[in-house]
C-alpha cells in the first residue's frame, strides 16, 4: 500500500498516519517530495486492505501495490491450470467447444441437439435445468426433471454436461448430476453460492457480472480457490455499457489480460454477448484469435420456438457451419479442434 | 407488442410472421407504410415475451409495448405504498433515516450508535450481520451473533431493524430478527433469494444492482410482490459507470424516474452511491430535494477503525450536522422530519 | 509519480528504470517491500507525465501523485472564483439561473422567454444560434441573425446572454455579441476551440462530455485558463451510462467532487440531464441541494412545437412554478435567488 | 415513427395526436390494443424526427421506425465501397494495415519506420502533426513540418499518407499533405469539421467516440457523405466503460455489426483500444476474425521514448512478428495480406 498526503500535511499528521500503519505490523517508509510526502508500508498488505485510510487526516490518496487475489493470480502456479472435463481437459492446446440449448425443454430436444454438436466438434453439452429469468413470469427451467435429462444424454454420448446452479440449497443436487457446475452473471458475487460450489471437487464455470471488473471476477474465482476447488473455468460473456446495438458490449481484451493474469482457462459465450444469431460466429472466431482456450454456444434444434435465448441460438446447419470456419481460426491460434470424424472414429 | 419488418420483406414473410403471433392467442394489426411495414399484435403480450421474434425472417425490430411488471406499477395502486416500520411507516410525508453501523462489530459500538443516531433523528436501526465481502479474505460480520445484538438494541430503543440477508438459508433465522430484510445489490437479481423474501410478509428492502436499470430493478421487486409480499422499499444506492472519482455514480434521477413509475416508496444510501464521507451530507441533501421517501445512512461511533466501510461512514457529529442541515431541506421538499427532542419527548 | 515494479525485478532491471527516470531531472527514492519494490520520483512530475514508464522492463504499474491541472486546482486559488455576468456574478452566494429557448428560432419568441423568464429570477439568457446535431438533417440554428437576436433582447431587458460557440473560425463573431462563450458537451475536448475561448478574456460555460472523467473536464478547464482566461464556469450535464430511462445519468455527485477540487463555479444543466419535463424541477433542487453555484434551464413558450429539445423544455408556467418550489431549496442551501419583485423592483 | 400512448388516453388526445402528426405531411394509423392503442405514422419520418412528441399530452412512448442515416446505410449502396489509398484500397478483399507513430516526432524516425512498416506489409503510414492532448501542457506535434515530413516520407516510399485534422482552419492545409484525413475520437461530433472534410474528394477516417452509439457514428459519417465526400472508413478504437484494466473498452462486436449496417469499410485500431503493447497483437487478430477490412497500428523505432503513446506502440520487431502472425488470421478470414517479399519485388 502507498499513501499519498495531502499537500501541506503536518508532521503530527505524518506521524498519525505511520503510527496507524505501524500498527497493524507493517513498516513505513517516507519519502518527501516536493509537493508532496508519499509513505510506502511494507509488509501484509493484506492487514491495510480494510482500514479506512482516507479518513485519516492528511491522507489525499492510497494506490495498492499487491492484488488482491493470490491463488487465482499468474504467479501462483507454474503451468495455466487444466480442468479435466471426463475425456478432454480445458486449457491445453485442443480447443474446447461447450454447446447445447439455453434451457433444456425437453428429452427428444436434447438428444437431438447433443448427438449434432457432438457430431460437428463439441466436447461438452450445455443446457440449463434451473434458470435465472428477469422477470418472475417467465418459464424458469425443467428443475431435477432438466438434470435427469442432461445425465440421460450424457450416458448416451458421453459428453460431459455443464449446467447452471443458482441456490446454496441445490448445490449438491445439481453436483449430483453435472460435470461442470456453472455460475451464472447475475450469482457472481452470490458469495455463500461461491463458497458452497468451492467445498466440493467439481469444476466450476464462473460466468463474469454485467459489471465486474476483472478483479472482480478473479476475486470471486478466489472464493472458490480458498474452500480448496482448483478447477474454476472463467468465461467472458460481455459487460453493460451504453451499447444498445447488441445485448452485452463483448469484452474481447478480457481474454488476453485474463490470460496474462491467471493460470485459470478463459473461455468465451458469444451468444450472451452478441444476442443476435448472426453475430455468434465472428464473436466466436474473434475470441479464439485473441487466446481464448474455448467457447460456449447455444444451440437448438428449432431456435424460433426455443423457450428462452432464441434470438441468439443458432440452429444446427448455423452451428455447423460456424465450427467449419472456426476450425482455420483455431490453426492460426495455433490450436487444435477435433472434429466430426476424430471423434466418430 | 410491435414488430417492425424489414424493407423488402414479401407477402409469404408477412403471413408467417402472422401467423407466429396469431398462434399464441393475440390478433394482428398491420400498417403499411412507404418504406416500412408495422405489424401491432394486439392481446396478451406476456404470451409473446420470450417468443424469439427477431429470428422470424423478415423482422427488423421489436418494441414492447407493456411493461413487463404488473404489481410494481404506478397502475395498479392507487395510493402510494406505504410501508410500516414499528412505530413509524416509510413512504407517506415524515421522512424516513436508516442509520447504523456497515456491521455490527459489538454490542456497545451498535448500543452507542444507535442512542445517537435516534436522538438525532433517525427513526431505523441498520447493521450488517452478513457481509457480502468481494474478497474472501475480509470479515464477513457477526452471523447469528450479530443478529441477537440487533435485536437486542431494538428493545432497548425501540427502533426497527434493518438488516441484510444474502442466502435462501438464512432467510428464515434474518427474518426471526429483522423488522426489514435486506437485500443487496449483488444479489438484487439472486431470483431464489428474491423468492424467499417474498413469501414472508417482512418488509424487504431491494437495493439496485450496479449494472441494474429502471427496470430490472421493478422486476426485481416484482419477484418478491408476485410471491405475495407488498412490502417493498427501493432503494437507489450508485450504479457503476466510467467515473472514479466516487464509488459508485448516484443516479439521483432514478428517484423521481421510480416515484412517476411504481407506487412502492424509494430511498437513497448516499454512503455507497459516494463512498466518501465528504459527500454524505450533499448527496442526502440532493436524495431529499429530488422526492426520496428516506435515507440509509452508515455512521459508526469511530469511522477510522470500522471493519468496512469507514472512508464513507460518519462519526456521530457528523450525523447529527448532517441531520441539523437536513431539516430545512425536508421542509422545502414538503416533508416532516422527526427531531431529537420530539423522539425523546 | 510512484513505479510499482514486478515481482522478482532484477537489479539491472531497477537500476534502468531509475537511470530513465533521473535522465528526466527527477530523484528516485526506493523502497523494498516483501514482495514488491516501489520507487518514488521526486520531482517535476509533469516531465514524466508521458514517458511510456509502463513499457520500460520490470514495471508493473505506475500512479500519479500529482493533479495534472493546476490552474483549475483548489490549491491554486484561495477563494472561490466569481464570473462576473452585467450586474450578476456566479460563484457567490447568489444563485444564477440562466433559463431560454434550446434554440433561437425567431425575435418574438426570444422576447417573450427573455421577459418571463426575468420575471421569474432568471439572471441570464440562453439560447442558441449555432446548433450541434447528430444528424446533418436537422435545423443547425439561424446563425448569426440569431446571435443578433439574441443582442437585441439583452439590450431590452439587461439580461446577459449565453450562447454556444461550436468552430474557431467563429469564436469572434460569436463573442461579438455574448456575454458567456459557451463549449457544448461535444466540443468539451476540441482542444483548438479550448485555445481560442482561452484568448479572450469572456467567460467560458464549459459543458462537461457525456464520457468525460471530472479530470477530463478540469483539464478543458485548464486549456482554457492557461491561454490567460480565468472565467470558466463548469457545467455538469449528465453522461452515457447504461440507463435508458433518462436522456443522460446525471451525475450529481460530480457537484460536490468539484466545488472541493477547484475554485471555478459550477452549475448543472438538469434539462439536457434528465432530457424530460417533469425531471426538470426534482433535477434542479437537488443540484443546488447538492452546492451547485447556479443552474441552465430550457424554457420555451410552446414546447410541443419547438425546433430542438421541445421534450425537456419548460413552458412558461411550469418554469414559474419550478422557480417557486427552488426558492425554499435556494435558501435551505444557504444561498440567496433573486426574485421577480426584486428585480422588477 | 410509432406512437404508444398512456393508458387511459382519451379520444381527444387521440385526436390531438393525430392531427399533430397529419400536419407535418404524414398519415396516421390507429391500432387499438387491450391495454395500449398505437399509432403508427406513415410517409416521411424525418419530418417527424425533432417534433418533440413525448410532450404531447396522451404520449407514452416514441419508437422510431427508420433508421436516421441514409447515405450510411447498407439499402443505399448496391456493394461495399471500396476507398482509393494509391495503389490500394481498403474494402475490398485485401486486408490493409495502416501503421506508423501516434506523432511525426522527426524525419528520420518516420523514415525508418515507413520503410520497416513496409517491409511487413503495411500499405499506409499513419502519423500525427497534429495532435489532440488531454492536457494543455503535452507535446501537441510539429505542426505543417510534420505534414511536410509526411509528404517527402510519402515520396520515398510511395506509402499513402494518414494524418489528422482537428480544426475547421486546418482542413486545406492538411489535405494539400495528406491522402487520408483523420478525424480523432474526440472529434466525432465537431460537426463543422465533418463538414469540411466533407467537402473534399479526399477519404476521411473517422475514429468512433469515446461514448459514441454505432448510430452516432453513422451518423457522423452522414455528415461527411452528405456534403458530397463518398469516401469514409470507419474506426473502431474502443470505447468508454467501467472497465479499467484496458484504456478502453474494445467493442469487437461493432465490426460485424457496421458491416450489417453500412457499405463503408471498417477497420479497428488496436493500439488505442487496448493501450498496451503486449494487447495489440491479439486484438488486431480478432479485428480480422471477426470481419475488419483493415488495422491502424501504432509503431515507434523506440517506444520508450515515444512523446506520446510509447505505452501502446509497438517496436519494429513486435510488428514484424504481429505481422507474421496475422497472415493466417487473414487467411481463415478469406482475405489477402500482402506480403513483403510481394512489395519488395
Amino acid at each position: 500500500m502507498i499513501i499519498v498526503t495531502r499537500k501541506g500535511v503536518t508532521a503530527e499528521e505524518l506521524d498519525h498516519i505511520r503510527e496507524r500503519v505501524e500498527s497493524y505490523g507493517l513498516r513505513t517508509h517516507v519519502s518527501r517530495g516536493e509537493e508532496r510526502t508519499i509513505i510506502g508500508c511494507v509488509g501484509d498488505e493484506e492487514a491495510l486492505r480494510h482500514v479506512p485510510l482516507l479518513s485519516i487526516p492528511g491522507v489525499e490518496a492510497v494506490h495498492e501495490v499487491l492484488k488482491p487475489y493470490k491463488l487465482a493470480s499468474r504467479e501462483f502456479a507454474a503451468e495455466p491450470t487444466r480442468v479435466p472435463l471426463r475425456d478432454a481437459e480445458l486449457g491445453g492446446r485442443a480447443l474446447v467447444v461447450i454447446a447445447g440449448p439455453c434451457s433444456v425443454e425437453g428429452r427428444e430436444m436434447l438428444e437431438a441437439t447433443a448427438h449434432r454438436v457432438q457430431a460437428a466438434g463439441a466436447r461438452a453439452l450445455r443446457g440449463g435445468a434451473f434458470k435465472p429469468r428477469t422477470s418472475p413470469y417467465s418459464f424458469r427451467g425443467l428443475g431435477e426433471e432438466g438434470l435427469r435429462i442432461l445425465a440421460d444424454v450424457r450416458a448416451e454420448t458421453g459428453l460431459p454436461v455443464v449446467t447452471e446452479v443458482m441456490d446454496t440449497r441445490q448445490v449438491e443436487l445439481v453436483a449430483s448430476y453435472a460435470d461442470v457446475l456453472q455460475i451464472g452473471a447475475r450469482n457472481m458475487q452470490n458469495f455463500n453460492l461461491l463458497t458452497e460450489v468451492g467445498r466440493l471437487q467439481r469444476p466450476v464455470l464462473l460466468k463474469r457480472g454485467m459489471a465486474a471488473t476483472i478483479k472482480d471476477l478473479l476475486l470471486a474465482a478466489e472464493y472458490v480457490m480458498s474452500q480448496g476447488n482448483p478447477h474454476v473455468i472463467l468465461c467472458e460473456r460481455g459487460i453493460r455499457t451504453f451499447g444498445t446495438e447488441t445485448r452485452n458490449t463483448f469484452d474481447l481484451a478480457a481474454i488476453p489480460v485474463l490470460k496474462r493474469e491467471t493460470h485459470l482457462p478463459v473461455i468465451a459465450d458469444p451468444s450472451h454477448a452478441g444476442g443476435r444469431r448472426h453475430l455468434v460466429a465472428p464473436l466466436s472466431y474473434a475470441a479464439v484469435a485473441a487466446g481464448a482456450d474455448g467457447l460456449m454456444v447455444e444451440v437448438h434444434p428449432d431456435p424460433a420456438t426455443a423457450t428462452s435465448d432464441g434470438d441468439q441460438s443458432l440452429d444446427f446447419d448455423e452451428f455447423d457451419a460456424m465450427m467449419s470456419g472456426l476450425a482455420a481460426f483455431a490453426e492460426a491460434a495455433g490450436r487444435t479442434l477435433p472434429r466430426a470424424a476424430m471423434i466418430a472414429g
